[in-house]
């Protein structure tokens, strides 16, 4: 499984084959195909559990957040790591494959869903959010599409220097500020 | 050009080459080896044509945008018109080939930074915003993450119904009236 989101993460969707991963996972051929008969299968299991992993990981991080002032902008840059982080590469790799593979978007389409609502509950819970309270949905969902954002526009840039990480830093901090209010109004 | 950004819109990075873009376009393989010697070559100057196009075009339609209340609002819906056409979904296809292609990254870079620069350039124009007083660059920005967060939001599930895009539309609505205070706060 981490073998395949590496080779997401390094060599992109087209250069992870399933004779790539199995020599690197050190695995035979026959062992592998056993359990996943194709390319397909192979990834979106490994997202899949690695998806899981990650949120359990970030859940138990979670109780080493602060309360009170600061715990907004902690929880914005734990979603900021969460999607530039490689398993995000992957994931947006798997997504943009989908797009132009109809097998692999009907697959992909209900773990993208899943992926989603999964976060979106960690975010409310973290935030202390009531959704109950007007506004406070739409707040959380432009947040997430925000850190969205943030992850894709860092795709390219943030390997050529700090200077995207300090735009992403600025700019959640300042979230952060704006979001308190929402969330309180 | 315009056929090879289909290409892209229709077969993704790895579907594009340059066979299959002759073909479609109607051209011969010398004509065209001869202007774009390789893929490469020919995907990043279709890419930059069109989105020149596409921005023209956008300025353009934009001297149609009402003035007063409801601008914003309008300005909001044509930059995720941007953010969830063909041309950023091929601009797209084009940026995560890069992230595990060395050479492609080096050509894809200075291009993914030229039309950030236009679009937050055109985004200032449109909606007036006056930078130079505090919070209004970051909530120009964050205004870009997160029509780019939508635009990949929309990237699967917008072709499995209008669920998505009437999501997007009313968190920009309600983006629209929090943008209005800070650009005028």
């Amino acid at each position: 499984m981490a073998a395949t989101v590496d080779c997401l993460v390094e060599l992109g969707w087209s250069g992870t084959t399933t004779t790539v991963v199995a020599r690197r996972a050190g695995v035979s051929r026959g062992a592998q195909l056993h359990h996943y008969p194709t390319r397909e299968e192979l990834v979106l299991a490994a997202v899949a559990h690695l998806g899981a992993a990650r949120f359990a990981e970030a859940r138990e991080r979670a109780a080493a957040l602060p309360d009170g002032p600061g715990r907004t902008a902690a929880v914005l840059d734990m979603l900021a790591a969460l999607h530039t982080g490689p398993l995000f590469r992957a994931m947006l790799e798997l997504w943009v494959a989908a797009r132009t593979d109809d097998a692999l978007r009907a697959a992909v389409v209900p773990l993208e869903a899943e992926v989603g609502r999964e976060t979106h509950r960690l975010t409310v819970e973290l935030l202390g959010a009531d959704e109950s309270r007007p506004g406070v949905r739409a707040a959380v969902q432009q947040t997430l599409d925000l850190v969205r954002g943030l992850g894709v526009s860092g795709l390219l840039s943030d390997a050529t220097g700090g200077r995207e990480e300090r735009r992403r830093r600025h700019l959640l901090a300042d979230w952060a500020r704006h979001l308190d209010t929402r969330l309180e109004a």
